[in-house]
């Protein structure tokens, strides 16, 4: 099976314009299969404090009413994205900048939750593996924003992690899948504070007593536990790490790499 | 050889969410091959006046600053290309939302003029034709937005009438193509405030005629002049009319029909 990389880049990297463009110049060179998958960053929050439009985040997850997805699909499906795409394309990247509704590429729905409305945030049901697929034969390289549909119309703002996750698990049948998740340190540390105590790969009874000893706490459990479910469904690897380290995260060589055994 | 649609609309139908709505499911319907190409509308100025950019216009043409590119991307490419998809796909036409970055499909350059400095608006080079037709042939249906690259990581704004010529005329070979301009009347009018004075069909000697008798004038005659470099350059039949009027534009029954010779 060949190789497939499925790369997820959030707002500490699409923020910095020069981190962004070096990190581009090193995805563009990978000599194989790839498909980027952005966040957002500060830019939807600063466009919409000027637009006057109230921020709301609740455990972690901001409330999208229909002002604020408005936003979303500006900043993340259009500038975050097209820049993202005219960027590779200058680098020799075949790119195409896709949301979940082209294509039918994501469908979802809105959450539905008990005692909070997340507004249209959408939980997703389905990938378009076979369009993917395609595309991915024919040497594009898929570029995807955080917003999905519900086939009825309505876009839906969908985090970015669990769309790298979903997509990287509906194609593991055709490719030998790495999932490798972006963030604003080395991988997973020891001592927060000292990149040195980089901890390279993680199991599940590694991660539970790294959990009882709170090593591994807050945001980063819904980060790990999307890692787990991936590597449960098939995805060859999935390696947790910087988007500077691009080049030795895809060797291999460093970052935090989870794996059901071993 | 099948036939191909290549429709553009703008703002009158963009701006009027009943309107679009309602033309979508008729475009959605259209049993052959198609392409929706769409301008911007008055949201792209409402956003760059709530976000303080000042827009100036010469001769009809925005300038494009570096703030306005970015409204324009963000609206054009992301907030009214992907509501445009969410519909299509709602009414089962399986679109897909492009600008000219996406899969290298329009190169333009930065528009060179003695005399005014247009910013970042783009001249099209060259549209990837290849990618088009195997888009066409999968039935996935093209949205394209006014946005196109020049190779080098630079986004341009794009006029939208221009992008559904030069589209038309890259896929003559392939298809008989029909280019439906729809604006705000039923077509050419011989008197502009009245419907039942609807020119049905202009040859070049035609549109001398009603150049000289100034019934066609300012706005028009680029529009025209467009739309007879096309039919020049292959295009089988260029439609001018209403959006509303889109099944019988189809049909042939209504619009301003402009073509070559008869």
């Amino acid at each position: 099976m060949d190789n497939l990389f499925v790369i997820k880049i959030g707002g500490n990297i699409i923020d910095d314009e020069r981190k962004l463009s070096s990190f581009l110049k090193d995805f563009a060179l990978i000599n194989e299969r790839k498909i980027l998958i952005h966040g957002g960053g500060k830019l939807a929050t600063n466009i919409a404090e000027q637009l006057n439009i109230p921020q709301q985040i609740i455990e972690g997850r901001r409330i999208t009413d229909a002002e604020t997805l408005k936003v979303i699909t500006m900043v993340y499906a259009g500038y975050i994205n097209k820049n993202i795409v005219a960027l590779l394309q200058a680098n020799n990247c075949n790119a195409v900048g896709l949301s979940g509704a082209d294509g039918n590429l994501i469908v979802a729905h809105k959450r539905d939750h008990l005692t909070i409305d997340y507004g249209f945030a959408g939980d997703i049901d389905n990938v378009n593996d076979e369009w993917l697929i395609k595309l991915l034969n024919e040497d594009y390289t898929p570029v995807i924003s955080p917003v999905t549909h519900d086939k009825k119309g309505q876009l839906l703002n969908t985090n970015a992690d669990t769309i790298a996750q979903e997509i990287a698990k509906s194609i593991t049948d055709q490719y030998k899948v790495t999932l490798i998740y972006c963030f604003e340190k080395k991988g997973i540390l020891g001592n927060a504070d000292d990149e040195s105590t980089l901890i390279s790969k993680i199991n599940t009874s590694v991660y539970k007593e790294l959990k009882e000893k709170k090593i591994i706490h807050s945001g980063m459990i819904p980060k790990l536990d999307n890692a787990f479910a991936a590597v449960k469904s098939g995805v060859n690897n999935v390696i947790i790490g910087k988007a500077e380290d691009l080049n030795q995260l895809i060797a291999g060589s460093t970052g935090t790499s989870i794996r059901n055994e071993q």
